[in-house]
C-alpha cells in the first residue's frame, strides 16, 4: 500500500487545509495511506509524523491557515538537512511527498524528489507570485478579505474627508494589491512592478477633494513602498489629512472562499491521479480552468510577466 | 461621438453594478456618451433613458443587484417591439448597446442587432448556465453567499441530530449545488444533470450516522427536485429527523466578491474595445482566464455539457 | 467535591456553548466537577454524561449551536422520567443542574429541584420571549443574521421594483420582528402582540411605490402569519410584485455576537456564585445591565407585557 | 414651527447615522424642521447648513460612520468662536441642537446651551468612555468587528505557534479590551485601569505553551501599552514568536450592528420628546434598558469606576 506524506510549508494561505484534506479523502479512496508532517520541513527533521484519517480532516474544509501547521526549518536548508529529510521519509516507508506551499518551499520539494522522494508542490502563497499557475491557493480569499475590510473602512474614512494609504502583502507582486484595488474602486495603485510618481499621485489626489469628493484611497502593496512613509509623503505633497492602515495578518485570515475550497479540492484530486501514474516531481496549478502540473525545474526557470494590460485597465476606471 | 446604451436584463445579479461602471468609466475615458436604460427591455419600449457619467456610478461597484434595475417585457417579445426598441435606440442616437443578462436577454440583443443596433451581451446570471464562458457575472458571489450561509447553519442543525437538505438556484444547471457542494463539505449533491437514486442516498445517510455523525447535509439543485419533498423522501426512507431549507433570494444578494468585480470590470472595458474596433453582434465570456468573445449565433449552438469530472472528485471526498 | 451538571435542551440558540465554557471553567477554577449531559433530558434519561474539562471547551466559545446537542424527550415529560432523571443524578453524585433553554425547559429544571436536584435555569431561545430577562441568550445574535440577511436582499430585491414580505421566528413574541425591523428600516411589521390591517398596509405600501419608491419590506414574526400568505395578500391587496422569504433555520445559525458571549460568560459566572452560595431552583437574566435571578414559581406567574412604546417608536421611523 | 439643528462631533462611530435619522423622521413626523450641520463644529463657524427631509436619511441606517461627517474646530474652542456658533444658530431660527459626539463634544454643547441654545448630547463614540449611559454608540458594533477580526485570525496565528498581541482602541477606557477579550476567549487583557507585570503574562503564556497550546492571544488596550513593544518584552521574557496586530482604524468600520441601530433609533425619538416637554442642556444615555438623561454637569462631574467585576470574572475564564 502507497504511503503518502503531506506537509505545510512558509507562510500559512486559506485553502492549505482544503487542499490537505482532500488528498487525504482522495488517497484513501484509492486504498493509499496517509501520513501528515507537522510544522512543515522542521516536523520532517524531527520525524513528528501523524496518521491521517477521513475524519481527521472532517472540520478543516471551512477553516484558514493549516492544522499541520507551518514553520521554517534551518536544519533542512542544509544538505545534510535534506539528506536526513529522504531518510526519515524512506524508514516510514513514505514514497511521495505532497508540500504546499510557495518558492522556497518548492526548492525543498525539488531537492527531495533528487533523493528519491517522489514530491509534488501545491502553490500554497496568498500573494500568487508562482509562476505557470493563474492562481495560488488563498489568493482568492485574500482578495475577498481586503475588499471587505476597504468596504468597512469607507465610511469611518469619509467622514473626516481623508485620504487613507492601505498597505496590503506582495513583497514582489503587486497582484493583491492590483485585484484589490480594481475590487475596491480604490484611487491609485502602487506596486512593484510598475514606477509611480508620488507628485503626480498627491496632485490628482488634491483636484478630486477640489472637485468635491471627500475619501481617496491609495493601495500600496509592501514591495512598493511602506505605507505609513507613503501616507507622509502625500500629506506633504498636497497638504490632505493621509491616515496608513497596514491591514497586516489579517489579510491572511478568514474562511476560505468557495473559490479556494473548489479549487484546492481539484488539486488533491490530481495529485492523487498523478501518483497513479507514477508521474512526480511536478508542481501543480491552474490554468485555462484545468489542473495542470509542470516540472519544478520548469517552475523555477519560468518568468511570470507583470499584469500590465489589468494596470491599464485600472487607469480608465478611476 | 458615440453614443453607448447599456441595460440590464432577466434576474439580477451581484457583478452587474461593476459591469456597467466599467462601460461607464471606460466609455467615457474614450470620450463617448453613455446611456443608462432602466428596467431592462422594458425601458427600452418606454424610452426610459438616463445619461450616465462618471459620479452616477461612484458608489455602485460593491452593490449587489443593478440600480438600472430589471424587468420582463412582454412588448419587446413580439417582432414590433422589437423594431420599436431599435428605432428608439435610433432616434436618440444610440447605436451601440450592451446587454447584461442571461439567455433570454441574449435573445433580445440578437434580434436588435438584426435590425441594425451594434449590441453586446455580457453574462448576467449567477446560474453559471451560458456556454463558452467558464464563469457568469455573480456565479462566484453566490457561491460564497450559498457556503457561508450552509457554515453558518452547519451548527445549529449538528445541535440536533438532523439531515438537512438545502435547495438552492438552477433550474437548468446544478453548477450551484455542485461548486457550493464541494466548498461546503456536503454528504450528498442533486443536480439536473446527473442521475441519482433517494435510496441509496438515504442509505448512505443512515449508515454515516450509525458511525457517529451527528450532521449531514444534502445539497438540491432546484432543476433536480423540490428540497421539501426530497426531506419527506429522506425522512421516510431512512428514518432520519430532515429538514429542508430553501435559500431563496438570498443566493442572489451580498456585494460581489473581489472575483466578480475584476472580472466585470475586465468585461466593460474589453465592449468599449470591441466597439473601438467595430465589432460587435457578440457575448463576451471568460475563457483560459482572458476576456473573449463569440458571435450571438455560436452561443445560441453551444451545449455546455456537464461537469462530470468535478462531479466524480465530489465522489471521492466524501 | 462539588459536581455539577449542565444540558441544553429545546431549540438551540448562539451562546449557549459560552454559557456552557463559562460554568465550565469558572467551576473548575473553584475546584468542582464539570458534567455534560448531551442531548437534553434525553441524554438525562439515558445517563449518557461526559466529563467536561477546561479543553473540552476550548473551540467552542465562537461556535453557534450546543456541542452537548439538545432534543426533545417524551419520557421526562412524565413523572417517572422526571424521577428517573432525578435519580441518574444522584446515582452520579450531580447535586447540581445547569439547564439552558426555555420556558419547557424551565418546567422540567423545576420538577428536578423539586425532586431534591439544585437547578438553575439559563434562558437559552433567541426568540426573547421569557419574563424577567431583558435579553435571552442568542437574541442579540438573531438580530444582527436577520438585519444582515436583510441588508444582503435589499439590493436585489429593489432591483426588481418588489414588496418583499420577510418572516421571521416568533410564535409567542414579536420580539425578533420588531428589534430587527427597527434595525432593518422596513415598512410594516406584524408581531402577534398588535393588530394589523392588511388593507391599510397595502394602501400605504403602493402610496409609497407612487411617490418614486423601488423596494419595500414588510417583517412578519411568524406568531402574526405566515409570510407566503400576507404577501398573496397584499399583492391581492395593491397589485404590487411581492414575493415572501422565510428566514427559517439560518436565524438559529452563525457565531455568537460579542454581546451574547459576554453576557453568557457573565451568567456562567454567576451560577457558579450562586451555588457557593447556596442558592438554587432559580433561573438567571440579564436586568438593569445586572445578571440577576428568580425563583422558577415568579418566571412562570410572571406576564411579559409587549413593548408597545418600541412599536410606537417604529410608527415615526417609517 | 421648531427647527432642530444636528451635528456629529470628535471621532465617527458606527451608529451616528441611525441616530441622525431618527431625529430626523421623529422630528419631522412632529413637524418640525431639521436642519444637518457639516463637519461638527467646524460646520457651524462656516455656517455650512443643509435640510434634511425624510429622504435625505433613507439610505444611512446600515452604513458606518456619519454622512454629516466630523472634524476638529481649533476656532469653535474659543469663547468667540462659541458666540459665533450661537449666533449662527439663532440667524437661521434654529433653537434646538443636537451633538452626538464624545466628552469633548458634550463640553462644546454645554458652553452653546449656557449661550441660550437648547442643546441635546447623544453618546457617540467607539470607546464606552462616558458616564451614566451603560453604552455608547457604536461600542457593540466596535466589540463585533473586533471579535470577528480576532476570530479571523486565529486560524493563521495558530498555524506558527506564535503569541499575538492584538492592541485595540481605548486611551482611557479598558472596556473594548475587557469585552472584546472575553469575547475573543484571549488569554490575557491589559487595560489601563488595572496594573499588568508583564514578567507574570509571559511566565503564563509560556507555560501554556509548554502544556500544549499552540496559540496565545493578549489583548492591549491603547491606553495600556503599544502593542508593538509589549510584543518585544514578551519575547525578551519568554522567547516564544511574538507578533503585534494593530487593528485601527477597522475597530470603527462596519455597518453597525442591530443593537446600535435600535438603541440609536430610540435615542432619536427621546431627544424629540425632550424638546416637546422643554427640557434641555442634557446628555442622553442607555440605563436599565431605558433611555435615560442627565444635566451636562452631571456627566462632567460622574466618575465611571472601572468595571472590576468582570475583569475578575475574565481570570477564572481562562
Amino acid at each position: 500500500m502507497k504511503k503518502i506524506g503531506v506537509l505545510t510549508s512558509g507562510g500559512d494561505s486559506q485553502g492549505m487545509n482544503s487542499a490537505i484534506r482532500s488528498v487525504v479523502r482522495t488517497g484513501i479512496a484509492r486504498g493509499y495511506e496517509i501520513v501528515g508532517i507537522k510544522r512543515g520541513y522542521n516536523g520532517l527533521m524531527e520525524k513528528d509524523f501523524i496518521p491521517l484519517g477521513s475524519k481527521d480532516v472532517s472540520d478543516k474544509l471551512y477553516r484558514g491557515g493549516t492544522f499541520l501547521q507551518s514553520a521554517r526549518s534551518e536544519e533542512f536548508r542544509t544538505e545534510e538537512g535534506q539528506k536526513k529529510g529522504a531518510n526519515n521519509l524512506k524508514e516510514e516507508g513514505i514514497e511521495h511527498l505532497v508540500v504546499i506551499g510557495g518558492d522556497g518551499s518548492y526548492r525543498g520539494a525539488a531537492k527531495l524528489n533528487d533523493l528519491g522522494i517522489k514530491t509534488y508542490g501545491l502553490p500554497g502563497t496568498i500573494d500568487n507570485d508562482l509562476p505557470l499557475t493563474d492562481y495560488t491557493i488563498g489568493f482568492d480569499t485574500t482578495l475577498n478579505v481586503v475588499t471587505d475590510a476597504i468596504g468597512n473602512l469607507r465610511d469611518t474614512m469619509s467622514s473626516h474627508e481623508r485620504v487613507s494609504v492601505i498597505e496590503v502583502m506582495g513583497r514582489n507582486s503587486g497582484d493583491i494589491a492590483l485585484h484589490a484595488g480594481i475590487a475596491s474602486g480604490v484611487d491609485a495603485i502602487l506596486v512593484p512592478e510598475q514606477p509611480w510618481d508620488i507628485k503626480e499621485i498627491s496632485y490628482k489626489l488634491k483636484d478630486r477633494f477640489n472637485k468635491g469628493k471627500t475619501h481617496s484611497i491609495v493601495m500600496v502593496a509592501e514591495g512598493a513602498g511602506n505605507g505609513e512613509e507613503i501616507a507622509h509623503m502625500i500629506k506633504d505633497h498636497c497638504g490632505l489629512d493621509t491616515r496608513a492602515t497596514i491591514l497586516g495578518h489579517i489579510q491572511r485570515g478568514g474562511t476560505p472562499s468557495a473559490f479556494d475550497r473548489v479549487f484546492t479540492s481539484r488539486m488533491g484530486h490530481e495529485v492523487i491521479r498523478l501518483i497513479d501514474n507514477d508521474i512526480y516531481g511536478v508542481a501543480l496549478g491552474i490554468e485555462n480552468n484545468d489542473i495542470t502540473y509542470h516540472r519544478f525545474e520548469e517552475i523555477f526557470e519560468a518568468h511570470q510577466p507583470p499584469n500590465t494590460k489589468l494596470y491599464s485597465i485600472f487607469g480608465d476606471l478611476v
